[in-house]
């Protein structure tokens, strides 16, 4: 297709093999890449050390492997397959630890830094929310990224149970604070659920994050939602974090804190593929959790929105290369 | 916030305890209150005895006390508290017969008639939409009550079985009948599924109840629609019910006869925020029936929806304490 | 209602007796029927013989008649019913063989041949999609039929598993090739999901087949894409195939390959009553395969539309015999 | 085998049709059949009228049938069939009144009346326990039956909510002091769980019924029991009524009142076996409540159980037809 | 029954009112009891901090409370009831810090020395086994105390994860250490499942802790084994932990690490109820993880042999106040 | 502990990293490893081609591999790990064709004659038990293989469905039609369930199986059980088969064909830790049907049950190795 796209590229195990069949890599990717052979890496965190209500995300990067085998390999709209644009492979999961929420944050962190260090764009499957802030410090330790956050909530509490600063409601609090993500560059699209105090988003406004809650992208429509997300923004690294909770729970139950009245996985959908040309650095899909799942549903609609999300990081990498700017 | 509320009205247990621990009151609310010192009541009817197919709601406030833990305590779109406008308390749940209809409909009747003449408004957690029948009673002996009905049947049918005339299919024929509901200032909405008889709705209509089928909904859109039930209602003591299977199953999978086509949460949402104003006197949500639930989906989604009509029954409360009939 | 409607139609089971009471018959409709005695005969194919991924079909039938005993008898829009409008009966299961596909088909093409040559139109309870092509090869024998299909894959791929030409991904690629369908009266509404291949739907479109991908269903809406597909059908005998899985996975878990991001039941019942006035030859619900289902949701959803299908195929009926050409 | 099997006997459907194939008559037997022709009639009652607990019984006929369609036709241990020894047919369910507990048991006591009249001997799905009492009402009339009686509950108490003297909790009370049930010739085995008071059993003890604890099942084994079980109803008219939750809850967890530390189904099948020459009049598996099942677990424990009661009520027909008494 | 025997005893609420009705307090007993009006007190610890593997036992005492409403208050073998032997009260949970492992290991044992203090009986909900750790710290701080332990697993390795001390798989390790648990007068009966390692049960011999394998109770019976656990306790202070993945998966199937060919219920009860006698101060429940339940069946069961701990309880509390030393 | 076990064999991923982490191998053994390194191959075969009832085995090998992640490493009995005695690795799945099963049959049959070739002994996680047909072709084409066969049904009936001759229900007459099993060699035990006809037996019992009914094992118990199974397979050349359905369907309710009154897990155990000694050539765990499965329990049954085995195969081939014959 073009000179770039070397038929040498990892591509997912063929079509004529039953996909029930085999071991459930993301996508049904090789495994066993070398992380240097890379341009896209597929990572699970394993982890609900953050969470403070229902846990079970560390059953999330199995489940999301387990469901990915369903996806087929080119994008239905744009009849473009992302392994054409980048090298992708399945990196296994990091080894967190189930009872010590620093240790497993940085050993997170670490495991993110190798990845940037190697100029990998990392696609995880998480993991509870709190997941992401390791990523951020890794991300965005010598520039801060800006962030496309899809989510029922802001996450940007201070703390719980009496002083816990380190939880799944907290992690972009602490990433502003750290200076490793940009509030000004940063927009939460999908806002939505009782609030335990009418406080509970001045923070994060008065900081500049952008909260658009679920009620305005009703009226507004994601189209309109997703060119304010943009100009957002801008053309500068820019990270998308998708929370399944962000979609209504009828989409995605297995997840530790649902809030009724979400998105649509069309809507979601749209408001992906609105993302192309921009500046890309990673992307995650976090707080799935199986054991409140029904049927698999959620986790194969996360490892759908995944493969949306790998899209995009391919079209980004591949612009990249290309030195176009334009992805078609 | 304003000289009417005060520091002392009760308030749900705090944030810092985790949510699933403890006694699952109605919104983590203290248990045990006398009615005397309430404002709003939440309670409870176990019942399921005029279900005409499957039942279960027998254990629908349970469940609902159960998912209601979920709610947090301030209102996404207000940012106001129902806790701060009026005094809340979890009543528990009405003694009922489960084995003889006419005994729990008096026994019904009676509970509710205490809380009229105490000035306490109930929101009801069901039971089946039998319930409502000895509510609407106690609510309109002296002056029949308007309603705004949510439901995907219009419960007006005559009989059931060869005569039977208290069932989950026939309360607002019956309180028609007896005086108690005024069919006038009565508006049904979200009414689809296929009918018995090509006659199922003549005598409601004949009778001036205004029927809103799912289909107009759609087209019309909510605002449309309830701006129409308000101008229905008027500003006259005003009862809302809100059966769950006006929702579409895959909201409300756990109830006795679900209908496809039917409501999102969101829609539901809206429907329930723009009756602010209006002269409200009780409001309920029934027809959750656990047993057919998935993942708890249904109880979540009735407590929440419980929660938004709370905010309105506050919100009533608070303009008839100020005397100025403005909310906001 | 007009002289035609015989009080001796065959009807459901009185609504006076509980409907979870007695045999599960598709729609609670007398069973043991003779074929002769009918103008529409419901059918089941209890058989996955053609699935490639997760099987579960051959339960569909069984489910998808218990299902539908919630289904009443009188159209909630027009408030007609099918029964008045024509002889609707239960005629049993199709014996397939669930080892061999090349016997089955033979074993379901006779059967169909009978209804044909008796000019009972089939309203079908699959079954997997192969299901529908030896019922194409039976009723467009003599003349290839249209067709208006619902669906999230085209089912127009070439071969699977080196070489397997029968499978349910490949059914109207074959019916095409026989000539028992019409490519040019064909049009796909719903497809989505990754493909395989970018080349997956170059065919389809070669042949003169009509694909209208869900994004289109979204943007343009479903009144405009049915009066495209009543153009491209026109009056000539037209079949309706409605595969569960154009609908989102929400409202149809229970199928083998799920895609996000799909039809409302909403949308698929707006879509099937802006059908009326064609010449239709037969419908089928086809793909509910329960072991994947959610409390039954699918077969529900299935089940009433089936009961949005046999209305349509009444309402042609009932034309066909007054010659009038319109139905209301 | 002997002169007086016909060949014509009726029979269920060949095994080279799939099983899941048509439709869920019991043990598919033909359906429709005349009372008169029958020897043994299959008898759903769906109801749950009289459960204090959690409902759901009356889904029970439907899913026994469903389940029994796995039960095939010879018996694994005597390689005997029941459809060799008597003619056997499914009679449908029994029309109930689900709002209204006497008309129901007046409904079900006619429908046995008749059966009893025509010389059918009956096998039931229930339905709660409350559906024996009516079934005895119409056996026992004439000379009072006795009756083995597996449970984990003894029903023998007097009243519940205040009163109710007709609850499933009370059926054998009832119908001792009615006189069709004679106390002296009746046993139960498997009774356990805790008690509401500490005379829970004193009534029953007292007026001669004999209680067989699940302790001591355990400690004499079933042999043991049975063969007291026997002496106990000697050769007089005997009925068997088996409740579900004398089974263990992983056996049965859809039930209404399930007590842990219950019998196998081992044990339960072993124990109907020893019951063969017997003079046995008709027999029932109650309190089956699907919507408590977990993977349809319970229906098909019950379907199996009501295929060793069939066997052993074939037997004693067969019996009585050669008067031997010897069954083999 | 004996002059200690108060009428003012906490009852759990009448049998009359339907047992699906109320609040779910522990056994239906009155809620909000104070500490010192106590003999025994019912308390939920909702927490799973230590869990390695799968967690969700935060979710217990939720569920326990909510299963236990199906217990009534006779035990069927003795026919005595504890609430007529001790005062018995519902407490509610314990407030842990579900981010922090040692924050609620402080918090847990600071309340229990507050029930040992005022020399009130803990009856504990889990939470996961590392639970049972602090519980002891308030238990033996002054003199250490003996344990009967059902588990399939030992629970006494040293470190997971590289070096974390403090997990479910390590309390009795700690406990030893810390001379809170008197190994000597320490046994664990029912241990079985694959090991890490063939040394996992050296350090837990060597200090002298009996360990009877499930092979061994199948082999020697249970009588047997309580005989011999009843030897090794003696009549010095003795606790009870019950870890519900000693019984096999098809009983619990809701706990984070079932291990197959496990104890019955019927063995697990019969092994409590030979403990009377024994010289108790205080019992567990661990291991409840509702998020892997099926049906509620765990919780049922966790909250039944909580009862048969119950009855343990006060029958040793109420010999200690009768100075007897034996029980009936 | 010996010469001959290598500290280089192939072992599971550590037990510091969670169990739920990473790809999920059979036993989290490394992937990828090449046969000819190999003393035992566990391979899946995700089919269920053959069955003739509820399909789903071709989802076994994924969902057996995912609950293998919770089996450690060491026998709890004999304290000894398989990884110790031989080279075991994890062989991916075989390629099959879910719609041909003769193609099937052959893709099967040569990927098990090049293990044999190359002297690796399977371990094979089915798949139907169709799929133990082609594994007896590939290793007793040279010498018949004995075979202990644990199941509830003969599989031994001669066709379906008007003359299939190859499903999961006539594996062995044909494995002993085509010389490739002994059928005096034979014995299956277990078996119990009603039958098709009374003749269902008689051809295995003519041509020198032995069948020992589930009775028989009740009785006798599992001691004298394998006694007289290891005395009919002798020294010979023995192959073991494990349906699932041999256990009671509440431990194992995903598989295809449950029949109650089965084995306990713990009777299971017992019989296969029995085998030891043996000349065994490999062993299969068959019928595994994730989409019946009830909470992954008959996976996590079947993948211990695989333990088991292997622990037996890994014996054998030490025993072959070290030339004692004697295991321990």
């Amino acid at each position: 297709m073009n000179t770039l796209t070397s038929t040498d590229y990892p591509q997912p195990q063929s079509g004529d093999i039953p996909r029930y069949s085999g071991l459930p890599t993301f996508f049904r990717l090789p495994f066993g890449a070398q992380i240097a052979s890379l341009d896209i890496g597929v990572v699970g965190v394993p982890w609900d050390g953050g969470t403070t209500n229902r846990a079970g995300t560390r059953h999330g990067p199995r489940e999301l492997r387990n469901a990915s085998s369903l996806v087929r390999r080119v994008h239905p709209v744009t009849y473009q397959s992302p392994y054409d644009l980048a090298r992708v492979g399945d990196l296994g999961d990091v080894q967190v630890n189930p009872v010590d929420v620093q240790d497993s944050l940085a050993r997170i962190e670490n495991y993110y830094r190798t990845l940037y260090q190697q100029q990998v764009m990392p696609l995880t499957a998480g993991g509870d929310h709190l997941t992401t802030l390791p990523i951020l410090r890794a991300l965005g330790r010598e520039q801060p990224v800006g962030m496309i956050h899809f989510d029922a909530h802001s996450d940007t509490n201070d703390t719980y149970f009496g002083g816990e600063r380190f939880t799944h409601g907290t992690p972009f609090r602490r990433a502003v604070e750290e200076g490793v993500l940009d509030p000004q560059r940063t927009v939460q699209i999908g806002i939505r659920g009782a609030l335990f105090s009418e406080h509970d988003h001045v923070w994060a406004r008065a900081n500049g994050i952008t909260i658009i809650p679920m009620e305005q992208v009703t009226q507004e429509g994601m189209q309109t939602v997703m060119e304010r997300a943009r100009a957002i923004v801008g053309m500068e690294p820019t990270y998308i974090s998708f929370d399944i909770d962000v979609l209504d729970p009828v989409y995605a139950p297995g997840t530790g804190t649902p809030e009724i009245g979400g998105m649509t996985t069309l809507q979601a959908q749209h408001g992906v593929r609105l993302l192309q040309g921009l500046n890309l650095v990673g992307a995650d899909v976090v707080e799935v959790a199986p054991p409140f799942d029904q049927g698999n549903l959620t986790s194969m609609t996360g490892a759908t929105m995944m493969f949306e999300l790998l899209c995009q990081l391919a079209g980004a990498h591949h612009r990249r290369m290309t030195s176009t700017g334009a992805m078609r």
